[in-house]
């Protein structure tokens, strides 16, 4: 190989296999030292650090990323409209354990929101473009085309929550949502309560078949009859529980307590009743899901169950850091806990 | 150029050479074919496209940015901890704006949070490695060094507000927040109160020197008297604002209006000003600043100068992609309004 002209009459610049061949070196060994150094003996490493001053060579990153196939970085993928991002505080709480799980690794995160169908064409692209070296996804709906895509595509891959119909082939980390729920109506029905309703999350969302499948399963083995019209579906907005229980006093308004299926909606859900003139507990006890800024800000406090932000966090990055470094895929289920506060 | 391998031994898949000897064109043809074909006549289009069908090329991203040296992304960077940008409405908004503005041109947005020392030296080795082609840097104080150092390392940056010290070599997109503050202050003064008091922004952000300024120039050309002990320096927070209104009266008991630097830290200064028993506006004024959705939240609503966010995030997105189109830096100043609703 010499230093001839490829194209358009400029010298080129050196490259990886100029400093390889000035350290008497392998192109192997360069790219070893160019990435920390690891495996590569101080005498080789001086050798290539020399021929790097010696030829000029400046490392480029994207050469690099062509060398490492890395980017170092890895995404905060959310596929849900910006508003919920700033509205839902479990966001704010997960992107900051995320954040700080990669910190101890020194990866910076970005992050994505995708809420439309361009944003996400356009974010699938700088993906699998590999600007980044694996995804946190966070909120996906069934119908949500971005983790099969991602998947497909072979970019590292963890979901917040079981992705419905890919469980199998994408890894997640996910609270027990159904057990959850269940120690909530359990809760409620050890409080003298028979009159449950209940205010789901989005039918197409893990949290949201799961705890309604609590909510169900426990009804039924304490021989309660499942009142359907005790039931409606939410949107894990405050405005969607604030509808939500309203509609519900209007179906049965001698309803004695409610469990709602995230915090946030059950800040909306005791403005709706509080404006109907129930008292909360004495009239309905309310019992949320997450235990997230929003239950404390309420007044009552909410009794809530507890998802361990922290460690699905925690769980995320390493399962994403292991599936970049070439292990399988894997699921991991964390228990949650009933925090009784004020509201049941 | 022969198919001769280089390194280790296998064959080395096609490149972009092998398909411009293979199309009988030149690599910059290859080159603006795979970018969309601008200036490539239909016929040498062709022949790319089957010179690429019969060598086997494949498009690597990598090092596609190579050949292009874009990566058709943008950051959107803050360099404040992560709670402020849940708290502060203004980024949600600002955010909106810029990737609206950015869709337009079929560009992704990254978020990038970096409020740590830590977390400004990982994203900004992310940033320089071409992982995205431009910056708009959201809220840099003046200790900031991270718009001083994507500059030198030669990165496209647009500033949100006058970055101070810099301004005449980073592009920066701002309102007028001297003339909004006078406004303001013109406003109070027009109500009949004299003993105003103003809570700033830090005095290392544009927005907290400018509008300090507007306050002192309006009050010295009206003759009133500046009394110091009338301002307080605030962060820009609720909590902020809630002690430093807190603050004022216990200095001036007396006073009969408030110019707050933002609408967040006004939202504060009314809980303070009702705890203490004062009528808003009767006994104390109070004037925000941004017109951001935090105005609107609070009762009474607040009367405040509006920054016209929607042509900030649009004008950043412009000037933005004009500099990576290789323009030189440039600033856009834009007027702002003052908007009167209960408060004063």
């Amino acid at each position: 190989m010499t230093m001839s002209n490829q194209g358009g009459g400029r010298r080129r610049p050196p490259t990886i296999h100029d400093v390889a061949r000035e350290a008497g070196v392998s192109r192997g060994t360069v790219s070893r030292v160019l990435n920390g150094g690891h495996y590569v003996s101080p005498a080789a490493q001086e050798a290539v650090n020399a021929a790097i001053r010696k030829t000029g060579y400046v490392v480029n990153r994207h050469a690099r990323s062509l060398i490492t196939g890395r980017s170092d970085s890895v995404g905060f993928l959310l596929t849900e409209p910006q508003e919920k991002f700033f509205e839902d505080p479990n966001f704010n709480v997960l992107l900051r354990g995320c954040t700080q799980a990669l910190a101890a690794h020194d990866i910076p995160l970005l992050l994505m929101i995708a809420g439309t169908e361009d944003e996400r064409r356009r974010i699938s692209r700088y993906i699998t473009a590999g600007h980044v070296d694996g995804v946190l996804l966070v909120s996906s709906h069934s119908g949500d085309p971005v983790a099969a895509e991602l998947r497909d595509a072979g970019v590292p891959l963890v979901a917040c929550g079981k992705p419905i119909g890919q469980a199998s082939k994408v890894s997640y980390v996910a609270a027990d949502d159904r057990d959850g729920a269940r120690d909530m109506v359990r809760h409620l029905l050890s409080l003298g309560r028979r009159r449950i309703g209940m205010i789901t999350g989005p039918l197409d969302t893990p949290g949201g078949v799961e705890r309604l499948a609590g909510y169900r399963e426990v009804l039924g083995e304490s021989g309660v009859e499942v009142d359907e019209r005790l039931i409606v579906t939410g949107d894990y907005s405050r405005a969607g529980g604030e509808a939500g229980a309203a509609e519900l006093l209007s179906r049965v308004p001698g309803l004695d307590a409610l469990f709602v299926a995230s915090d946030l909606m059950a800040q909306g859900a005791l403005s709706a009743l509080q404006r109907a003139g129930r008292r909360v507990p004495e009239d309905v006890a309310v019992g949320g899901f997450d235990d997230s800024p929003a239950a404390t800000a309420t007044s009552p406090a909410l009794t809530t169950i507890r998802q361990p932000w922290d460690r699905i966090s925690a769980e995320m990055v390493r399962v994403l850091l292991a599936q970049i470094g070439g292990e399988d895929p894997s699921a991991v289920i964390l228990p949650t806990e009933l925090v009784k506060r004020e509201s049941a």
